[in-house]
């Protein structure tokens, strides 16, 4: 069972002040990239794999998708999900680790910022690519390697005055227990080649993949911004069934 | 024009000292994980982008492959080509940012270690589409762009004792001057995301994106490899027409 950081209030109190958690989609640097890599939606059958509050599940709604269904492990975030949606759009509490999926039931699965939850992608992989039709994509995010590799993540200021980033562990695959909110959030590092060659294991084919930087207009608006592109936050990809 | 490094015998003198300089394809710590990416070459015809002292093409060649071509800058390291390969293998000296390919020519498109020198991947990957039959593989090995994006590439010991390799402008795409036996070698530092579009944007599917690892055997037999996990050196990817 992969573990559920979101269910402690101590977590959750810090997560709910995100821009992403008030704002919603336009709160996140990601989302336009993500948006650019999402087919047509209305008419189509969506799936949010780790929806959270449910802002992309309303979203589609509203572009027209003909079903909309959330997955999460937390019963706290589903339930403000429920709150805030139309009836039309529905939830699920499930563990992505052990989900079962139905077949050939979505044309796209969307999955934002969740999988470096999960440990057995590969299990997942191959739920996804028979819940797809074929056809059917599957666009997520996830914590992009680089940031979750080191044994120490953290910048670092060096003797010359920039600021680094000192990676080590990059190719040691496996749990990284980190301080976010809360002690000991437990992430599963992955490297690229390994979340690609699970996706065409699985029977995918990757027809993108995009390593975030915060656009210029994002870093004028919020100059903290310019650091990130030292290295990347987040890993973008989009496989079809 | 791609800077010809290679041409100059204070860098060849150091070059040609290396394991894979001296050892061939056997020298190479990431030859095993190439050689696996590779079809069938009994009866194909074979291209090798950047063949240095044409390694490849002689062992393809042993291979049975119908035809090999070699394609190198360096007129240096074409003339030892040339000398120990057998009549059957021809090369060719051409800059890969403007080499012009023969059409539908080739079955397998090779690099090893050269597209990091070339600017203008989008064009060479065109060429090399172009290039292929319908079904062929290009595969192919780069420096991984977390080698390359540093402005001061190197490890570090932190305070704790743990060995990183300080990472800053992975973001920032362009040109990186190191020291490589001399000073002053261009390379061009791209992320694997742009790699990976300018290949989907040539036409190609991409079938395999590896970051390579040495291999605990590897590390066994020499111990200065240990510290290769903690940052990949080589991407490894394979792409069919």
């Amino acid at each position: 069972m992969a573990q559920n950081i979101y269910d402690r209030p101590d977590f959750l109190e810090g997560y709910s002040r995100l821009p992403r958690s008030v704002e919603g989609l336009d709160g996140a640097n990601e989302w336009p990239a993500m948006r650019a890599l999402l087919p047509e939606l209305r008419g189509s059958r969506v799936l949010d794999l780790g929806c959270g509050f449910g802002w992309f599940c309303r979203w589609a709604h509203l572009q027209g998708a003909a079903s909309v269904r959330g997955i999460d492990v937390s019963a706290r975030m589903l339930a403000r999900a429920v709150a805030e949606s139309p009836a039309e759009v529905t939830y699920q509490q499930a563990d992505l680790e052990t989900v079962e999926l139905p077949v050939a039931a979505y044309d796209l699965a969307y999955s934002s910022l969740a999988l470096h939850y999960v440990e057995d992608v590969g299990r997942l992989f191959r739920q996804i690519h028979l819940a797809l039709a074929p056809g059917g994509s599957f666009v997520f995010s996830t914590e992009h390697p680089i940031f979750m590799a080191p044994s120490k993540p953290g910048w670092v200021t060096d003797p010359d005055g920039r600021t680094t980033w000192p990676l080590d562990r990059y190719l040691v695959e496996g749990i990284r227990k980190t301080h976010w909110f809360v002690d000991g959030v437990v992430k599963h590092h992955r490297v690229i080649g390994t979340t690609f060659t699970r996706l065409v294991q699985a029977g995918f084919t990757v027809t993108a993949l995009q390593e975030f930087a915060p656009r210029p207009e994002q870093i004028a608006a919020r100059p903290e911004l310019a650091v990130e592109v030292e290295r990347p936050m987040f890993l973008l990809m989009r496989a079809r069934r």
